[in-house]
């Protein structure tokens, strides 16, 4: 079968690859109907995933079609359409028994190389989906393979920001409007925040906020900062959702932008192993920070619900829809910014 | 009237000052019955705060007896035993509000000079209580003096570190088993926790702790955080509690002992303006850390009832219970670390 | 000035009376802009609210300009647009402090005689309003008169019945459509629902509730009770509200609605002491209900934001705009079920 | 092996069965160390419970040592001390799905017939326990069979009515203070309530919930009812916990006790199947009524926790301790209320 493989800094390639089979009674093999292309899978793609070897095949984010079952496995069959969560946690450890999934200490992750479990990558044929019984949801009816896509990883990381600190009736402030940020305003309006505010210094995607609804100072005119502290009355918002990552910089701008008692959530990838917390702004203001990855099984039924009922869409950041074998150039648009979200289609 | 002053570093004196009289219609006179040192104080007394200038008056803990209210203020009278927050919020601002009343944007601290609004100490015979509506509230008839002296200041800190993070049922380590660190120990106990765990470099505040009926493990014997992490079967507490402050080392091993998915609180007072944050960590582990001051007006009344049910006790914690002449010789002793707790009490 | 007044059964009339002034240092003086009949006000019509007297002023929804402002009010000032509760709480009983202003033990109600503090009635040219600071609310700029209406009165039941017991991404069904129900399924979709659903045995609210896109069985053509557990995959909602009261037929139908472990809200006012409760198929279930009044106080806050966002109207309900002298043409079209909703807007 | 079984209405017998074997791959089979007799065990004692025939084991509580492990099962293993869970959910219904677990739509029980999916009953040598992921667990070492035996059923039951609802530092008041009500209590006080209440009209009962700290008046001396309101200030309490059941006497009791804006909740199982419930008083209150079996695998891991670190004691609620052999005394015993909680030790 076709996949996309990593074979060094900046290069990938579509080869003819094993099939997947079943290895554990947990275990599902799925045929995929679209993949996407994530921003973290730029990571690999610029060599910088230890554990990530030439010829690993790559990719997170799957839809497809059931085509055999573990034994252990009874809550899909052969036939169904299903969204796999790109996490796959063990669900007996100490942290998944409280639903903290995404801190599992046994975390496995598609295409993640050797430290997340080797496990085959998305963008490719067939898929072996672990630990299903966590990881598989079939996908309600009126749901487009393309919407589920989004609820399995990067639409899960907007609503595990967004949705465990919002109260209905106050304002999000988001700082990053590319595919997670954009999704976290969509995700505070659909859950009944009043304002929703983007900054990002990209003035194409400050307008991409805005053309969705949503308060998007223009980078070129004035700082965004100030300009939603003004919206804010000068006092900000109680819940700021950073979806950057880096070095930290949008995370000093969302303790700018976060009100007294209020809760700041890092959802961004960071590429350092600290950052230079606001200690005593914090202490004095009763202020919160979480920094989380996706808690895609804890969320991901409200959030088809949500697609279902027609209240949550992501689809529409879809810029790219390319085939397998498009593979390369894929990756290229994707780095070189031009391409907000790609997704293969032609399987 | 009695009062004590502040002299300049290292020195305060008892002095005769002027007594406060009603200013605005929502202050009360209170006539002192106790009041408390604490750690905090070391702070005015090493020179350290900004504003408190020689001859002011401080101390921020106060129990007593309503002398004359102002005219908005109606659900006190004279005659009234009553309990003040140390700090004095707005009420208006979009913090207070939302209940995040320590993070008011014009708040009041007794004793703590320009910066918190230049009000008078509560380590003085008689005592101005400003927006009293918040500040002050009777003490249920069973609820001793020292005991509600405690639901104003150190309790109410412990209070707001653990009520809302603690899931019944599960663990809560205490980085610092000072007054705050300990106290937080008893709400846990109070309110659910299952394993209550200490940790402090003092082995007598271990002790303390331990004879409490917390697992402290002693400093002289092992590394007390591998000690704690090993008791938690190698996986820490989902609540962990800092009441250290400084320069952060103790809030360090808050992260080392927090389990994933876990919330960090740091109660003691930074005296750096920023913390290295383990970011990667948190990230990958979904923690979250909150600093906060306490938030005596949100909590005090829950504190109060649980006091007048016997369940939340703190008056164990006074080691010297002192005339308010004495007040030179208690800064000494605190300060010499001699005295965990220091009353006023003869009044 | 002139008001409506209560007459006897199924009379009023439009008469000059005296203007209102401060009585209490928490009084406000407002200036109508514009007054609502609401579906409640048709018991005192009908002559079933004990202790409304022929000559009575009656009316219960305000928004207008404040006149004068009593000696302890501070939140608003004269020449502000106001929003006014239907209901003005004491603010001190146990009720108050805990927020469940609506079981005040000494609750005033506009317009509704003895029992509720002989207030006047707001189907008039100017308004006293008592306990302000409790029941007077600021108008954002870019919330209409109307729309802010709805905020102190029927919006605010609906968001009573749903905002507390509502799970983002679930099902919500709404048992009676007219202007609570609908409401109510307003803010089920404003606050995260998936799917919403009316039951109206009344074709024509049917229609009005598919119009604004939920499903409303057309119940011409089956049972909607059964149309809508169909619907529901045969489980019903975890959250049924009931908007009809009465003698309870349609809190019976709630019961066959709710899925296990879900919860039935009743906001409809009884015309009944009891209700028949199904106990042993609530405790085999585990199934909740709550009935409740609005509580304005607690929740005007969060929709007045809503509001000014642009996430929940309901001026869309108003089927008749008149002036106050209409005021007996008015309840007659009421009474009759040609209104669904009338506002008096010409002051 | 030995077990005792149902012979007709006042009659059970000590017999010769036939052990249990592994017949799904979910099951377990546990040779039993400790099993209990409940309440709800004189229901089929008396002949009421519909499809128990006689020869059919009964009872329904169990702790015990793993003999043999389905091949899906893999959280427990050979020698594992543990307790189960009465009830058996299917854990894939809408309910399940909720963790409304004691509200599935196929809830097996043990030994309760027909209708309970013909399950063998738990007072017996050997039991075979289905859906063993959910409804079994390891007992910590340091937490006592006896303890254990109350996490599966009684103090479950308990922990249900109490746990959502309590806020800490808020009085509760209990409405029998047989063994469900008592425990009510107790899980009361280790969660943070402030004053705890008992009525019971058996003096006897009284005296224990005194005798265990609680407040509980002779219901020789005045009118219980009105003895706890003069105690709660005349309003009653947030949090009402009926553990009667029957006909709905103590039902009414609790709704004389709720303080406006409050919860009862009913835990007695009804002998009838409707409650003339008070809709108008509940209405004009904003009073809440939930009617709930245990949910003992929602609860359980908490309750064991809470055990574990002693902070939750039931075994003191033990009356007698006999062999199987004496099962129709213990029946005796029990039905004549000579026993308060009979535990099968000798096995």
């Amino acid at each position: 079968m076709k996949a996309i493989t990593y074979q060094g800094p900046s290069e990938v390639a579509v080869e003819d690859v094993e099939e997947p089979t079943i290895q554990e009674p947990t275990d599902v093999i799925v045929d995929t109907r679209v993949s996407g292309l994530c921003g973290s899978d730029l990571h690999i793609y610029h060599g910088d995933t230890a554990g990530v070897e030439p010829g690993d095949t790559i990719g997170h984010e799957l839809v497809g079609t059931v085509r055999e079952v573990g034994d252990r496995i009874s809550h899909v069959e052969e036939g169904d359409r299903v969204v796999a969560s790109f996490q796959a946690p063990c669900g007996e450890c100490g942290a998944c028994q409280r639903g903290a999934f995404n801190g599992c200490v046994d975390l496995l992750v598609f295409g993640h190389g050797l430290a997340f479990g080797s496990l085959n990558g998305a963008q490719a044929e067939t898929v072996r989906v672990p630990r299903a019984e966590l990881t598989l949801r079939t996908i309600p009816e009126n749901v487009s393979d393309e919407e589920a896509l989004f609820a399995g990883d990067v639409l899960a990381a907007a609503y595990t920001g967004v949705r465990p600190w919002l109260e209905p009736g106050s304002d999000v402030v988001v700082v990053g409007a590319g595919p997670v940020g954009l999704l976290a305003l969509e995700v505070a309006s659909a859950l009944g925040a009043a304002g929703t505010f983007a900054i990002d210094l990209d003035p194409d995607r400050a307008r991409i906020a805005q053309d969705r609804g949503h308060v998007a100072p223009d980078p070129g005119e004035r700082d965004p900062v100030s300009a939603v502290m003004d919206a804010t009355g000068g006092e900000g918002a109680p819940l700021v959702v950073e979806a950057v990552g880096g070095e930290g910089q949008a995370l000093e701008s969302a303790f700018e932008l976060v009100a007294p008692g209020g809760h700041v959530v890092a959802l961004g990838v960071p590429t350092t192993y600290g950052f230079e917390y606001p200690w005593l702004q914090a202490f004095t203001q009763g202020v919160s920070l979480t920094s989380t990855l996706a808690n895609v099984p804890l969320w991901i039924d409200e959030i088809l619900a949500l697609q279902s009922a027609g209240r949550l869409e992501a689809s529409w950041l879809v810029s790219h829809r390319m085939a397998l074998d498009e593979g390369p150039k894929a990756y290229e648009l994707f780095e070189e910014h031009e391409a907000l979200k790609v997704v293969f289609d032609t399987f």
